[in-house]
């Protein structure tokens, strides 16, 4: 690992994953649960081009470099302070295939061109707008909430990055299922595998994880339960096992 | 129970619920699980209209009025000898509020008028047609692959028939939710409330339970997951406390 300097409120997390590690600044914005399980979910095959919409601090393209061989992992992300600090946990982790790149979701496909990756993966904002009170500018608003881009612009995006039969890769809550689905359909990315993550096998799910596929023929797969706890405080050995909690 | 005379072929099974029973032919179509499931993930309120489309023998207005206070339940079914069968089960029940129609569920909101019941079931037939090598008229085809009724036609007919703010529910493979989602978005019939059946807590699931509203607003609740068995031949408690298995 090379040398990296923090700067004030930062911290240094190990990832448990082939010794990667990432820089997060807690008073921002730290990745969850949900960008663990939809780097395990997704699946970059060799040699593919992957973008990753709205990056925040990086962790999607730095877990899926360490657990994949795609050939390149590029996040684009609005907020230049992320960005900035992105790309210090890449050069901490000595790799040369991820990078970040400032820009607005909303023009992802002018700024990379059409058809120039072969996935995309986004861990979006879950909530609608409301009613502009939220300041652009705050990381955690922009996080959290549509205020930068919708859930329709996300999809559209996709859609015109991907390659021929390129895939996607989204996590979001249940709520908005029927939107993703309909809107993946609308622009021609079919829903092909869907698995859903519960609390405990006998609640409610809490995360959706979707794949699509760019020109797809119709017919989802939906996948077992993905359950994170046996007991409180216990994660299954699901989780144990593949996620390292 | 009033006195029946049976067919040829025919029997009789008893429902486990409020000692009501069915009159059933093995060799066309038996009710399934998938049934009995969609009977107890529907809900019906005190005066309210049913209208089941494709009602086959008849299980789900006789298992939905067992378990419900509504108005009346309503049958529609293409092939003579299942209406006939139906009705003799009805009247087998001695209940007056359960009746079958003959008749090309294509063509359900011209029969019984738009906006003329409040709840719409169905257990469509899940498998896509092949090349027109089934017979149209022969009971187990008909159940199992979309001869006589597309899913779109369904749907259709169901935003058709159904008042304001009326509801619907429907049983079907995992393959075609996203079919199922789209094309209930397109005739404004909103999922609101969705729940995946599962084998097992590790396995894929085989149904899905959908319920709509007619020009609901756009959220869609996932339940927790519904799961058969714990191990094989031993239901879960759900199972055996809520459908009698």
């Amino acid at each position: 690992m090379e040398q990296t300097e923090l700067r004030k409120g930062e911290r240094i997390d190990d990832l448990q994953r082939n010794g990667r590690a990432i820089i997060q600044n807690p008073s921002r914005f730290c990745f969850g649960i949900d960008a663990v399980l939809l780097s395990g979910f997704a699946r970059v095959k060799k040699g593919e081009r992957l973008i990753d919409l709205g990056s925040g601090n990086g962790i999607l393209p730095i877990l899926l470099e360490a657990k994949n061989s795609g050939k390149s992992y590029t996040g684009l992300e609005i907020l230049p302070e992320n960005v900035e600090m992105a790309a210090r946990s890449a050069r901490l982790n000595g790799t040369d295939n991820i990078s970040f790149v400032e820009g607005d979701m909303c023009r992802a496909s002018e700024i990379f061109g059409k058809n120039s990756c072969e996935v995309v993966v986004s861990n979006p904002p879950y909530m609608k707008a409301g009613g502009g009170e939220a300041n652009p500018a705050d990381s955690l608003a922009v996080a959290r909430h549509e205020i930068r881009m919708t859930l329709s612009d996300l999809v559209r995006e996709t859609a015109a990055l991907l390659t021929g039969n390129g895939r996607c890769y989204y996590v979001h809550r249940p709520q908005r299922l029927a939107d993703i689905i309909c809107l993946m359909r609308e622009y021609r990315v079919e829903p092909k595998r869907l698995r859903l993550v519960y609390p405990y096998a006998d609640r409610e799910p809490v995360l959706v994880l979707i794949e699509g596929r760019k020109n797809g023929n119709p017919e989802l797969r939906i996948e077992r339960p993905l359950i994170l706890y046996e007991a409180p405080g216990v994660y299954t050995q699901e989780m144990r096992e593949n996620y390292g909690f």
